[in-house]
């Protein structure tokens, strides 16, 4: 059975032409998967769309979530892509997390969320410290409303202290960031495909 | 002097009129800063405003952060309100932090940033766990952009685990929330008055 | 293959004999494993050992870390218990994930540490609120380390803001609670049954 | 009036002799609080002492904590300094903060604990990052315990992601880390003499 990945860049700028940090991470993540046959079908530009604030799965008006929410949901693997700002992930992402809210109401017969049987993993980049405050809250909040996380789930890269060098300027992908990734990717890919051949019996 | 305190609502619903919690803890805040002679000029609900994403001070393009931005420096005490979405302080509320980034290069010529001698304090609601985390982001983020923490500012309430009890729909305000009100107002308006009358030197 | 599970208490008091919240969850969790085949072979009170301040695996001079961490590497599923204290997770439970720091360079020729293919889930408890910030924290730093987080992965209680009820002076077990820990177990045991025949290639 | 700060050092090493990138990171703010007229009158190693897991003022049975409790609240300024594990603050702050809860119980007639009107900063190292998310937990817990928080309160230092060198083998010490220190110190000190003028009234 071949996998599919989706990712979202959570990347404060709006414009997709702009260049983003985070879709360079994805991109690095990009190659990992590839290794492991799977591909990742698109990267959603989320500062792009509308995604109103709320905790429902469709806020109308002009809502954007509910095709996102479809598309995420026809993957087998999120790459939850974004930024550190102020130390913590940052509020595009967390628009996100909590339209997943929803999902706790949204179990089948068995008592499974749309999630389940599906897994996650962090691509995280920002000037300098934050990566493992905002895993931990991705973390949480993915799992708290059905997603797996495999092991070693975050990639992610940082600068020195109060630095403010951007990882898609950097000359070459640190050797720590590609060794990473392969076990993101490696782990990230196994985990999927097991629990699409036997999903949770809820 | 008399000092004068704005409060930010970072509830998810758009529409003023429509009731939320975070304004009913403001409520409770507002009643022991009257106590401590301190008025509340207004309340903002951030959501019905359009606050771009993004770090700098004016994201142009129909952004109300610039305004919002001089309303808060207008005034002495800063009551962050918001509710918890996820276990972790709601996207609105990631929003308006992130712009405060901005403060970080906007010193004078001492080094001080537009917010210091200021204080903030938070008032946190939600149905269930989740405040210390959202008090913890909102301080570290808080602090890192000069705004001063009094001692014991976070007022807040959520139920029992996995609850789905709204703050807003208690018949009274719990004895230990209410106390809790009169320490935060208390060593606020003592802590911005101190720095009103003799601002950090920088 | 039959699967293994292994309860380790964080609780601060250190005498097995006194009466634990930590270990009242845990016992909520056991009943809910043993409906999916799997027995919880024995809660290890971690106060009761001295597990030294270190980040090696072993820190000498009658450190009982060692013994823990094989007794722990031993089992197929981690159920990680532990108090909240200050809105966080206990010093104890840090302390044990501190330990396991070593983990990341006891990797295999496959480059798989010890705890690859071993998923691990939390148990918390507390007077109030404090259990997303601490599920946020045990989440980031075992998946750092190499567990796998299955679907649904924190069983939690805490009273009302600001309460001082104890869950092992409850008289019934929650409804919520006793729910969320059938899905946590039954997740739990999927995932680590899967992962048991199929490990991580690495 | 003449300001008193005390330095705990919260590194896992137990022996004072062992150089510890804590002390490195006190070293830089004994130098900047010099320069306001602050003198440190001791760095506490906290491991070398039995510091016992409870949550009261006196667990009994060679515990340090009275001594150290009272050496504490000695003084007008605490400079809590410690390395980051896991993406987090260690297991010896969080067993300090964690008894420092006892002063929720010990409030004076007019309810103020006995932290009330001194203030705290952090000065944090680790080989990467975790920064933030170790001072979000410092200000969130010192905070509810009746510490008050100056503008940038938090010094710190971590190296590229995934790095592994240690501050105390640096060179010489990084321009921004200087530069925050001054800041860190000067605020603290300003603010820490207002509280000693004029003490919250409670």
């Amino acid at each position: 059975m071949a996998l599919k990945a989706l990712a979202i860049n959570c990347t404060l700028k709006f414009n997709p032409g702009e260049a983003s940090s985070s879709d360079a991470m994805i991109a690095v993540l990009e190659q990992a998967f590839a290794e492991r046959q799977v591909s990742i079908t698109e990267t959603v530009r989320v500062a792009a769309l509308t995604i109103r604030p709320g905790v429902t799965s469709d806020e109308g008006d002009g809502d954007d979530w509910p095709a996102l929410r479809e598309k995420i949901l026809a993957h087998d693997i999120l790459i939850f892509g974004g930024p550190i700002w102020m130390g913590q992930i940052g509020s595009v992402a967390k628009r996100v997390l909590e339209r997943m809210d929803a999902f706790l109401d949204e179990t089948d017969d068995a008592g499974r969320m749309p999630s389940y049987g599906k897994v996650a993993v962090a691509a995280i980049v920002g000037n300098e410290d934050g990566a493992h405050f905002s895993s931990a809250q991705l973390f949480q909040a993915l799992n708290d409303v059905g997603w797996t996380i495999p092991a070693v789930a975050a990639c992610y890269w940082v600068g020195e202290a109060m630095g403010s060098t951007d990882f898609k300027d950097l000359d070459e992908t640190p050797e720590m960031v590609a060794k990473t990734a392969k076990m993101v990717a490696g782990n990230a890919a196994h985990l999927a495909g097991l629990l699409k051949s036997a999903p949770y019996p809820g």
